[in-house]
């Protein structure tokens, strides 16, 4: 479970730390077309969409009550940002953190299909779409993944597709095809 | 200049009157097909970097230098999440809060071109690509945009398309057209 409150300085430099220190279960080649994981739970606070709000997208329907029972959302709501960042902790704690993750190129299709209020509960279910070597840097492989946020209704809020680059156990060899489903 | 530290609550509420107070300038019969705007100032600062991916994406070459130097990025850099919180935030401060901004229904070809290193100074280019009504809600336009995040040396460090929903000045009637440029 993630608050999503800032870290203090010490908190920060220990999730540094522990970061840093976790050994890689999960290379390229583990990234099987049409796997599916689910993982994480973090509960949205109002607190936590405040301060988000305040600091990155002070729209006044995400910071005020009034105001958001007159918007499109009908009631304070968390920035789609928020939410892109919510997910994003949710995957480095039950996941990337674990594997070879060298970054993302980007995102695809980004969609916030319901609003995100404090009170809910949110999830990831991802879903590998395809995988492939990267020709610039043999020892790098693409991934490119479903992310579907759900709430505790198990409503889809956020979709999108990303792409990841991650560490080859193994360099590419001439002839390499990519993981699969066994 | 937003200097991307999380706020005090004092200072959280002084935003949220002050977002909810700003009189609106911008319609969406405003945002005429090919215009461009430029905007912003952010800083982007060593203690911010760490911090946003203390909290939503704590991998190491986000958070440790050494970790950094060894990663595909070559020094610290900020998570891409974080370029999009600070652009969006350049987007509110210089144009949204004084916008009828709805909301949004979501981004695409979100593409992280370059890392954004702590010493940087971001702003955003914004062009018009697309306007059209909302079929559904006679009161609401959509506007797609395309948004450039430069850096110092001008160059692109992130590029994405969004889509926005904005109050029209006046509601919709049969046969209207899109806004375009005169």
């Amino acid at each position: 479970m993630n608050d999503a409150t800032p870290d203090a300085p010490a908190t920060t430099a220990a999730a540094a730390a522990a970061a840093a220190s976790r050994p890689i279960r999960w290379y390229w080649e583990h990234r099987a077309v049409g796997s599916v994981r689910e993982f994480g739970a973090t509960a949205v606070t109002r607190e936590a969409t405040i301060a988000f709000a305040s600091q990155f997208d002070p729209q006044p329907f995400h910071l005020d009550d009034d105001a958001a029972r007159a918007s499109l959302f009908g009631a304070l709501s968390a920035s789609g940002w928020h939410t892109c960042a919510m997910a994003m902790r949710m995957m480095c704690d039950d996941y990337l953190l674990e594997s070879s993750s060298l970054g993302s190129p980007g995102i695809d299709n980004l969609r916030w299909l319901k609003p995100v209020f404090p009170g809910d509960v949110l999830r990831v279910r991802l879903t590998v779409l395809q995988a492939r070597p990267m020709n610039s840097r043999p020892a790098v492989g693409l991934v490119q993944s479903q992310w579907e946020v759900l709430n505790q209704h198990d409503a889809v809020v956020l979709t999108m597709t990303g792409w990841g680059m991650f560490g080859r156990r193994t360099p590419a060899a001439p002839g390499d095809a990519p993981p699969s489903v066994p």
